[in-house]
């Protein structure tokens, strides 16, 4: 079974929105087996959305609209699904009920555009909207199927779940199914990872594996395609573990973790206190995106002026002139000083130039210190990062996190 | 002039990345007068992009690629191109040398498959690539262009603005042009803003006003369709008045504009600390985007347990038992004592239940008090926010830097 959809609306095309619907029908179509071959958008135009849904069934058996099921004129996808499949619009009172009810729910009286959303082609199969006015419908024609969602993502998304999912899953007889796992590293770039791995990217039949690089962070997504999910997940098992074997620790997490999240879990029965200068509060911001983590994060203090430094850090003016504020030496001072204060197991701390101003000759932009203390040791990591301000800002935040898993994982 | 944007990859149609090329090159087209008609989405198969670059050719004047352009021989992009003009794939010698220079200045061995981007259609233009390898094209053939660039956004938006849009504006007659501009407020709900506004939506010919909802944030998309742009921007300009008019310092700023840019453009000479328990760092590490505010932020301090708060911020065991640490008398002492430790002219504050845990009988999750501190008065902010903890953290930040702006705008 392939599939496509269709994105209604013009917005689109001037680029003021971004497209959503695709992607995640996509997604849901291929968890259910269903391929995708095309996406297409088209304006609010009548013979262009005509054209572009006639390509779509030529070429698909399962078409889905979205958009373009609104009260107004120009909302014409029930129009043109009329005409290709050359049934009438027919007016169903139930639609009309629902859509006052709607109204009345809400104390506005409905405006008279409203009725047009009642009169659906004849034959189709209507599909209640929980969160607006425009029902959906399923139109099937000589093994084909014309899905019509309406544009909304809150529209379409539970619609789409409650009734089309189901009613495809009872119909279709299941082929294969395509699952993906990602494995999400950081301290690496690409042609590194790239390097390391690709004698394993095709382990498994069926089974590939995707490199995708995002800032400080490369993933590894592998897919895979089998007659159904349990054995999809055996042959992305297969591969994971040859990755794992070969990557180790430099893997932080996979599917939805995140560095923060994987570093806050580890990172209980100890506690923590951040001195941040030049990631201005960024590391201290994505741990507390955690829940929980206020019990283990005693202190942070975004020390950016050497003022701040000297007062609450204890750093003397006589150091901080000696070495400059971004040095491997203040970064030391920063990390234990923060620990003390706090009196935290691990103290964390950032020194470093972010740009676009304040660099020197001998220091670049880009240039940040990283240090980790506790009360066996401490050490600090020099990095030289590229990118806008507050890319290094990120890069270092993530660099930093990094550090900290790597010394709780151990 | 009709365009058209084919898309390249099969990560788009399994849902995992989302087409945001399309939306950027129509924006960018629309801009320079020529309307977007189609966007289609194709996987990385042989015959399909064919299908589809055919297709597009035929309907539209100019056809832009995204994607395929990479060593791998998933990347087919060329060979599409290639057969659909009727042209060999040639050596350009000078491609090379971009490409082992690019892997050169990086001390890494240029993959054999790398040479492969250095066959493009004979007759082509070729533009390089200032990121990565993948050089992109512009085929002329019979009246109608076809342009090749890579599917990266960082390698495909330089190379459009710096390449492609100079050569079709020495090229193209132009039409009318479409111009936005949009307008940021912050404040009130979507439904409180269209009560203000909706009179005013339609004020020139051809200018449309849309409503666009981000959390904590309305903005205004004023939209003109025009000869030229200096009369689109006349249009804008007749709308943009009416609707300041009636929303005042309801808005704080336009198009790429942040609210934290424009506080931190307001601020100086004035400086400032902060004492943020709940937002966890975000207000700070948000103020610390904007280069140059090292000058004028003297000192944060993420207080994120009782302790700091009585050690840092010397508020009294006592007085935390009596109010309990989310209440308006500890936002108040957060504010005002953060001023007296730093010296700052502006003391802020926030404290309140991010969640999902820590909620009480009398205190739900999402009730945030923000304190804002000067010599010549402290006032707090009770906030009840809805959403995740994420969420809540985002919108107490930006309830701190608008209640920031409004006292620095005054």
């Amino acid at each position: 079974m392939k599939a496509e959809i269709v994105s209604i609306g013009t917005e689109m095309l001037l680029g003021q929105t971004l497209n959503t619907n695709s992607a995640y029908l996509s997604r849901k179509l291929a968890e259910s087996g269903i391929d995708t071959f095309h996406h297409s958008t088209v304006g609010d135009n009548k013979d262009r959305l005509y054209q572009a849904i006639k390509i779509a069934l030529e070429r698909s058996d399962m078409v889905i609209t979205t958009g373009g099921l609104g009260p107004t004129i120009d909302d014409i996808t029930l129009q043109a699904i009329a005409r290709i499949s050359k049934k009438p619009l027919v007016f169903k009172k139930e639609i009309l009920e629902l859509i006052e009810g709607h109204f009345h729910k809400r104390s506005i009286r409905m405006p008279k555009n409203n009725i047009r959303q009642a009169y659906i082609p004849k034959g189709a199969i209507w599909l209640k909207n929980a969160i607006g006015t425009a029902p959906g419908l399923i139109i099937k024609a000589e093994k084909k199927y014309l899905i019509a969602l309406p544009g909304p993502p809150r529209e379409m998304i539970p619609m789409f779940e409650k009734r089309v999912l189901p009613y495809f899953k009872k119909r279709i007889k299941q082929g294969s199914v395509i699952l993906s796992r990602t494995l999400k590293t950081t301290g690496l770039a690409e042609s590194q990872i790239h390097d390391r791995v690709s004698r394993f990217l095709r382990l498994a039949k069926h089974t590939t594996v995707g490199i995708y690089a995002h800032p400080c962070q490369i993933d590894l997504r592998i897919t895979s395609k089998a007659a159904n999910i349990s054995l999809a997940k055996k042959n992305i098992d297969v591969v994971e573990r040859a990755i794992r074997k070969k990557l180790g620790n430099l893997i932080f997490g996979s599917d939805n973790q995140t560095l923060e999240g994987v570093v806050a879990g580890l990172l209980a029965p100890r506690t923590i206190a951040i001195a941040e200068s030049c990631t201005g509060g960024l590391i201290t911001s994505r741990l507390t995106d955690i829940a929980g983590v206020s019990k283990n994060l005693l202190l942070s203090i975004v020390a950016y002026s050497n003022k701040s430094k000297t007062q609450l850090l204890g750093i003397q003016d006589k150091t901080l002139k000696q070495f400059g504020a971004v040095s491997k030496e203040i970064a030391r001072y920063m990390a234990v000083n923060i620990r003390h204060v706090s009196r935290a197991d691990i103290g964390i701390s950032t020194t470093g130039i972010a740009g676009p101003g304040g660099a020197t000759d001998k220091k670049p932009v880009g240039l940040v210190y990283i240090g980790l203390s506790t009360k066996q040791k401490t050490t600090v990591k020099k990095l030289l990062l590229t990118g806008t301000r507050g890319m290094i800002k990120y890069k270092a935040s993530q660099a930093a996190l990094d550090m900290l898993k790597h010394h709780l994982s151990k």
